[in-house]
């Protein structure tokens, strides 16, 4: 089941085009302040907790600027040279492919680097000669220097909650972004996007985005991080499709996010008072 | 004696398929629960100490949605290419090779990748884009991105007694999956699963049931871990195979579990007591 | 999409030239000094804050001698091969390329390693005979000697605010250099500074360089690093752009250089006080 | 004195047979249980210091169940493809050879991983799935699954007074291992090995013995490990090729264990005066 | 701009010899020390601070001597590999091309390792053989060993104020060269040598000598090294070109040496006190 | 100046015999325990501090034993495939070559592995077939087991004086080897050998052999080794050839061995006050 394939099939970057619009609400002018920075071709970090939807942002806003979104999802493996491309042995010639960051360069897409911080060293220094006024990119392999266009945009996205010593932005490559805070949307907003996501009735959204508030409560008492509004509406299908709905709180919103059996009893008793 | 072999021999997905009823007795709801989570394509998380069955379960529920189960058992040098696939110099040409995630994608398997945390960082983020509601998988080096089908699962386990600071699921990753604990089954359904499987009387499996719980009750004193199953049925095997069961016990359920000869003078101990 | 592209396109060193006037405001005499040093063929090291203007500068002085500029951004991977040069192979045969700073050496360009002290040791020790009165540089995998015309040039620059015992720059390199101090422009020259790149008029870029003094301030109260005049600028640019300027100082000036809330905080308030 | 060697002279499975009995005296039931455990295909686990005969108790349960013998020495490097076997390039084909544990479960013998703690991760891993009940080895890069045959059996080995946190067994690697505990023989039957092995007479050995049981006992005075009949024998040897007694001691029973000279001291005492 | 490069370009012996007689004035009877060693093939140790004309005394010797001299950079990533040789593919056969070491060896020249406490330990084992009795070199890669000519000699260079627990050579090392101490020329033969290399007219030259002496005073008083020769002789060149003495004391002899500003500014009292 | 060279140019074993007599004078009864040891099939493990003459007793050894001798100096980076061999490309077919070890084992030589705790954990399991009654070597990339003919020995050493707990012999190897201790020659005897090896008369010898002894004193006092024999040789050479003796002490027997100023002024004192 060895599939013969051709080198040369690489995704071309129409596919990257996102090409219905995303469900997304905005909280405050996240939008306003992302469209005046892509028209001043500054670049944009977007930071907050896991879960609060930097994601779905960034493919909203690439929708609505027609852009094509080319997403990265940084771990500590990435190198420089997984973003700006490599060559590649054919038969017996040697192709150049291009990496996801020369990709988005080349076409004027928007690259996305998904929690940059867990990428080396090497990686994020790449991304500086595209962050100042210069916006080039040299390519040592290839010999050439690309000048992104003005369509090309960059924006990276990390969780202040996670970063340690070991771990953080330096100020030389933080200072070279605009910075959007992100959170979990407020009550009503929140409830109305679990309805709408997991087909649940609004007053069974209610209750579950009114556990979500509680269980975010205890990040004071040693809870790691808040429950996203993912898991909340991973609550509310399985409540729609037929799971009690104590069961699916405690399955799809407790379980996944904390290993204490203390605070595992503790928000079970929350769950069944308010499901009650 | 080296075997010349066409490096096309890759297996088929079919070979994956379960084709005997695994024997597996539900402890709670757990079967309905994966039940539903497969129908909302939400990825599932299995929690739970060494032994207590989530491999069988596991195997139990491919069968019942006669799905190919793809099993991982994931350690420290687990890479990205190792899950999705590499490609092989073969002769003068150059072949693409699946890796186990990517076939699994590509026919709509279940993919399990047990002990996810010992897997490396790369690894895991690879897993993102599969466990959003883009359900995609990139394939940079073959530049295309695979649409999981509906019946793809992606599934993992881990066992949270053993998470260490170093190595634990990070919140990005865990708020990704629905959590099924497993824990060891209750008495009366462990003795039968002894009896079942090793053979022995009910009489001699509920003693060796009884000495499981008794040996699990000395995690508060020291025990790094309780004896799983498996291992009372080891211990099982060996007395219906005409070993003494005191020495049976010791052998297959004391030293294999610690080191501390404290610890094991006191388990030989109540073993005596009950053998008698 | 796959390029097939010849091996061979090495960038002419002509491209490194800068060919328009950079923007350059001198602080003190750092020109007369960098010039003197020029002249007598010393290596010259530039430490200062990140955005203090250090590679703004050296495109200024790499303008004015009419040198190509050579820049290199250090980082943890960076190898003495990666500067010095490899042979690639090309079909049946292979050929040398050379690394940036063999490019510099053979054409007298000037070659600046940024925050040299990311570099890795081996990068370092490369640099050594080219910093001694015999200006050489041995090119071990080619088996020649090369010796630097008197045109070239090296220079380095670092951050003292961040070096740690880790990563510090080595007595027997810092010896080799006369070094000039950098720190942010004195208020009335960073006011025409930001109005010149922003586009807001004298007062408002008044008011940002007034913030960015008093965030400076900040730093004897845990702020890691002072904002860059980079940042003053990119609030001035969304503010010309029609974003509300309290709004447009944090999410420029505040946000990327602390996730210390309580530090954000006292800043925004500072901020109010000012804008209002 | 290169040798032109076919790469195809790998070594028959028939050349790991014991052919020659080898001198083994039991101290307890160990034999019956390892003839049990591979009855009921159970896996087993060696536990016991240094030189307490392990390996002769594996070379003598191959010879009594005319299994061929294949031990691998583990150690830091040892990854998963040592075990499982790698493709080798030979003229312009590429040929699989089988590693040890694949050799070994392909033609049923009896597979040794000796100390393998001392393995890395990977390796451990890959021989879960031949010590459950499916009892197979996926061969990911051949693209096949072998089942291993009845005859086919998995042991291991490890010194428990060694192991430190970061090198242990992990308890899911641990519960699939009945485990028989090692220990250097009684007093009479080492004795009679020692004589045996070295060619001294029975008082001569008895005077060994007794002095190997007094340096064993400083285990609680600071002494890593105790000195295993091993050495013993080494002394008997040296003692009937002429060397005094004493200085045979010392040298082949003494200063090999430590390099503690108070230690020594006390310890040449005690040989003088039994010597004597 | 890619050079079509023959591999056989390795740079002919004859390049390392010194031409023209380099400045330097001896300090106490290291020169017939180091003739003596030579004489007896003794290998030399040279032990002082940077800037102390180690590697000068070195060129010096090798004029003197009318031998090669080949200098190898120490670094952390130098292996025994780079010192000894390798092969390189050429076409379709396999040349051997000499290290450095290999080379001085071959040809009876001086080989000075400098800084070797920087290199890898593999590096450091290498050199064993070659400075005992026996003077020969094992290259297992060709399979020879060679015998170094008479010519041939062996110089390393370290730092002891830079030695950490972690580098430093191992007495078994150490024990295998005469070490020669260096350290900053007497005051009056400093002067000579700052106005002979700088072009300052004598005055000044007592000036800076004056100046570097205190700034080494501060050894006491947190200074991690004193100022070398070579940063006096910045400072005169800076001087002779027109840049105002106090600022190219600054810029040549503190900054470069400490970024601690209470220092610097002590410092920079002291100069402005000497200057006026 | 790149040489052809024929991959062929394997070192015959020949050339590992020690034609001339070694100048070794015996200190106790290490020659006839090393004789019975080698006629016993017994591994030896030479222990001692630096330059107390291993080297020399082992070349001594062979050429009384007329078998070659392969000496290998143990490194940090000396891996398995290093002692057993591998396999060379050579144009179009792949040639195996022989190891040091592997080529000791086939021709019954002699293998001396000189700080055998400098290797890495692989290479030491390497040795443990050739350690037992087996004397097996398994060459896994060969498919063969050697037999080890009875001419062949093994020896290691290693200095007890350095072993931190990260590099020590682990119990496992040390049981291995019969164990002789080496120390400094007692006065009488190291004036001899100071005499015939550096040429200097009687009293001269007896002058360095008695400041020898006073610095080995020091150990107590903070000297990390004590002064080798070999330096005392130096000391003598240098003498010989009309340095100042008390100038060639300080530069041969008093710089190698420490940088601490204190030490080195105390044991300077002690020279003038015997030298004078």
């Amino acid at each position: 089941m060895l599939k013969k394939c051709s080198l040369s099939e690489e995704l071309p970057v129409e596919e990257y085009l996102i090409e219905k619009e995303p469900y997304y609400v905005p909280v405050g002018n996240e939008i306003e302040i992302f469209m005046s920075a892509y028209r001043n071709k500054l670049p944009v970090n977007l930071k907050g907790p896991t879960g609060s939807g930097k994601t779905r942002f960034m493919e909203f806003m690439a929708y609505k600027l027609k852009r094509p979104l080319v997403t990265v999802a940084c771990h500590e493996d990435l190198t420089a040279t997984d973003l700006v491309g490599r060559f590649l042995i054919k038969g017996d010639s040697v192709e150049w492919s291009d990496g996801p960051l020369t990709k988005a360069v080349r076409h004027g897409a928007i690259c996305y680097l998904d929690e940059v911080v867990e990428a080396r060293k090497d990686t994020i220094v790449v991304i500086h000669p595209l962050t100042d006024d210069r916006r080039i990119m040299p390519i040592d392999k290839l010999g050439v220097i690309l000048k992104a266009p003005s369509e090309f945009m960059l924006s990276i996205s990390y969780n202040p909650g996670y970063q340690s010593v070991v771990k953080d932005l330096k100020q030389s490559t933080r200072q070279r972004f605009v910075a959007i805070d992100f959170d979990y949307p407020p009550a009503e907003l929140e409830m109305k996007i679990v309805a709408h996501e997991s087909g649940v009735n609004e007053e069974m959204a209610r209750y579950l985005v009114d556990i979500g508030h509680r269980i975010r409560n205890f990040k004071q008492h040693g809870l790691e991080e808040g429950v996203s509004t993912r898991l909340l509406i991973y609550a509310g299908k399985l409540i729609k499709d037929g799971i009690d709905p104590k069961e699916a709180c405690r399955i799809a919103m407790v379980r996944p996010i904390t290993d204490n059996t203390d605070l595992q009893k503790s928000i079970d008793e929350i769950i069944s008072t308010i499901m009650e």
